[in-house]
């Protein structure tokens, strides 16, 4: 854990602090490979970006599926392009509860041994026998903002919020990227349980 | 917030700690006041005792209803006996957006000015002018743990986790009662971002 903290000190709306992280709540969603994109839309369908995403080149797609298992369905979980090697269902816990997964916590693109599930296309399913997974927290910085904040990527770091509920969230990763903005990425679980919104901010503090 | 604390050091599991607390997940429930449960369920109509829960004389109930706001509806929501004296629908945050009500965080009683909505029952409607919110995460303690942490009705203390996920709730209020039971009661937002279960501990940390 991190250094002594009095919460009550501290600004989180001060523009001049750099260890604040705006934070970015991901609603349940799925990136998609092009076979099972061709299985779920049909063969030669492209993603439609409808709106951008804070991290450049992200976006979210007008496709939505369902997402069936063993004890109930999401119905139209949205695609978020563009598409990727391996098709990565990320849930937050209270949705894989939801329709009886055990979903495990990874950090993106560790899919390894996770559970599958039956994605529903408008013209076809897709049996996924493994990629359901429930996002681990994390942390996005540009090269410069590792650079100002002495940060490395895949440093861990404890992040603070002091809102409506003060809480803090131990041993997070920062990824340190040419094209990542920054922000943190919690689900809407993390986000629901602290009640962060638009506009809010953590608290970025280095282990001592 | 309080003193440095090095969590690898902690044992949660000791069973000598005393500053350990059992984790209590409460899922979205109600509890009703005779009126509305005679508008619910009919005249007369007592609350069925389905199992007992930790705390001693509260118990999970037979009778269900379904909780109705602007954008939709929670279904087979249990009510929790017995009677009170005023109708109170506690939701997690994730259950109030889905059915668009802004709850407010507050503590069990503190319904004023709290938004209402439509309760649902076999025998009638309830429309509850206030009485929704989402409980604030509290630590339940017997006398004798009171005494054994020296630890006063309503004093706020922090609350650490150490497994999948290491957090912190700081703030948590205490309430000391003869007929209360040792627990912290969180609500399913909190025990998902968490991913704490049954069996699972908080360690109580005092204000320093």
């Amino acid at each position: 854990m991190s250094c002594c903290l009095d919460l009550k000190t501290i600004d989180f709306k001060d523009p001049d602090n750099l260890f604040l992280v705006p934070v970015n709540t991901s609603n349940r969603h799925l990136h998609v490979s092009a076979g099972d994109l061709a299985k779920l839309f049909g063969p030669d369908h492209k993603l439609t970006n409808i709106k951008d995403l804070t991290q450049p080149g992200q976006y979210a797609c007008q496709e939505t599926v369902n997402i069936v298992g063993p004890k109930g369905m999401l119905e139209n979980v949205r695609i978020l392009g563009p598409e990727r090697p391996a098709t990565q269902v990320e849930l937050a816990q209270t949705d894989a509860r939801k329709i009886g997964i055990k979903a495990p916590l990874r950090n993106s693109g560790d899919l390894a041994k996770s559970p599958g599930c039956v994605l529903v296309g408008p013209k076809g399913y897709v049996v996924l026998s493994e990629g359901v997974v429930v996002a681990a927290p994390h942390i996005h910085l540009h090269v410069s903002d590792g650079e100002a904040l002495g940060l490395a990527d895949k440093e861990l770091v404890d992040v603070y919020f002091s809102g409506e509920k003060k809480m803090a969230f131990f041993d997070i990763m920062v990824r340190v990227h040419p094209e990542f903005a920054k922000d943190m990425h919690l689900d809407t679980d993390e986000a629901n349980a602290a009640r962060l919104g638009a506009g809010d901010k953590g608290l970025i503090v280095k282990k001592s």
